[in-house]
């Protein structure tokens, strides 16, 4: 049976994470909310037993599952995109957590003060968050990440271990995004780390991504999603 | 071998919801860096091959884990803390990772902008920000406990299945940490949320927590942490 991904469709949205997954491992997937508009997407939030606190969220089967991270933990051992040992599970997870961090971080760049209010309304504040973000916040994130390449016993081209995890494709996720957003805070700290730059390459050049990232399922980044390009925040 | 929790000392920071955790199960651990100080936490983070991002981390055996739900999804099961199956186990963390998202967004309440600046640096910001924390996100959170414990099918006592788990030991702390830093937007906010009231109840009376509460070992709560008490941010 397909895996119904549900998440707001008209922008790449947390959902992004899970698709990139889904894609790299040719897996059947609906992107409901994109072929049968929003109603069903929130009246899901309204399911119980155990309804998702927000979108994005998955049905495979009986079970539904909320939080990204938690989608990828689930989905992980079954696309093939996880080690198979414990500790691999667990560490990837570790670092999907921190991406989930860091996405935050850049939502909040722009919405530092709430989520239910325009960009505009809250643009002064935005200008300080912002700067702190692209100052310290993108390069700290980078730079850990390119210490985890660096440290990892089996070489730098992957997260973890020998091969692809879900970790790597959020990761080229999250430096799409800021090079989006902040095309020139995001290329000076990217500067810094080649290792990262190296496994963002290496996943936009699997030829599943390459055929995704082509096709008219891949939204492009606009100004109503998590990653935002307004010039005043980026230098 | 006892468990070692490796976290900030004078705070009760995210550790908190760890050490809740070993505590509730009677675990044998040591807590790091209050016995010897930071030093040894921060050389952690430098630490490969696979360095945490930030405090609080675990290490378990040659297993290091940072990230606190990644931590309590580790520990659940080992401390009988989660249900059997692969269902309760990944609703259980979705739960926990909700609660993770609310103790961030307490603590951009009172740093909105930069967690490197003090609040007296950020305070305007943080007047706008904790208006809509108190308002819109309190209530948002803790209505979302309320429907996840009454659409429980094994009843309203706890939030998955009929026994405790590490995500009623967090929102027993997520609510003390709210009560704390925001006692008049927080009571408005638990007056509709009566399974919340009496899941906090029944988690404060357990007799291991009961015991903790009462040890030097709890941290009074404090303007360093997460949870902060500035009137003015209440109302």
């Amino acid at each position: 049976m397909a895996y119904e991904l549900h998440d707001w469709p008209l922008i790449q949205g947390r959902g992004e994470f899970v698709r990139l997954a889904l894609e790299e491992a040719g897996a059947a997937y609906v992107d409901v909310a994109r072929e049968d508009g929003i109603d069903g997407l929130v009246a899901g939030l309204d399911a119980p037993p155990r309804p998702p606190f927000a979108p994005p969220y998955l049905r495979d089967g009986d079970l539904v599952i909320g939080q990204t991270a938690a989608i990828l933990l689930h989905l992980g051992p079954r696309l093939g995109l996880v080690g198979e040992s414990e500790a691999d599970r667990i560490w990837t997870h570790q670092i999907q957590l921190t991406i989930a961090d860091a996405v935050a971080e850049a939502h909040d760049s722009h919405h530092p003060v709430a989520s239910a209010l325009y960009y505009e309304e809250q643009a002064t504040e935005a200008a300080r968050r912002a700067a702190d973000f692209r100052e310290n916040r993108i390069p700290k994130f980078l730079n850990w990440f390119e210490r985890v390449l660096s440290a990892n016993p089996a070489g730098p081209r992957h997260l973890v271990g020998t091969r692809l995890s879900y970790a790597d494709l959020s990761l080229f996720q999250l430096v799409e995004g800021l090079a989006y957003a902040f095309p020139q805070a995001a290329e000076r700290a990217l500067g810094s780390t080649p290792k990262v730059v190296a496994l963002h390459r290496l996943v936009a050049a699997r030829p599943r991504i390459v055929a995704y990232l082509a096709s008219d399922r891949r939204v492009p980044f606009n100004e109503d999603g998590i990653f935002r390009r307004y010039p005043e925040l980026d230098g």
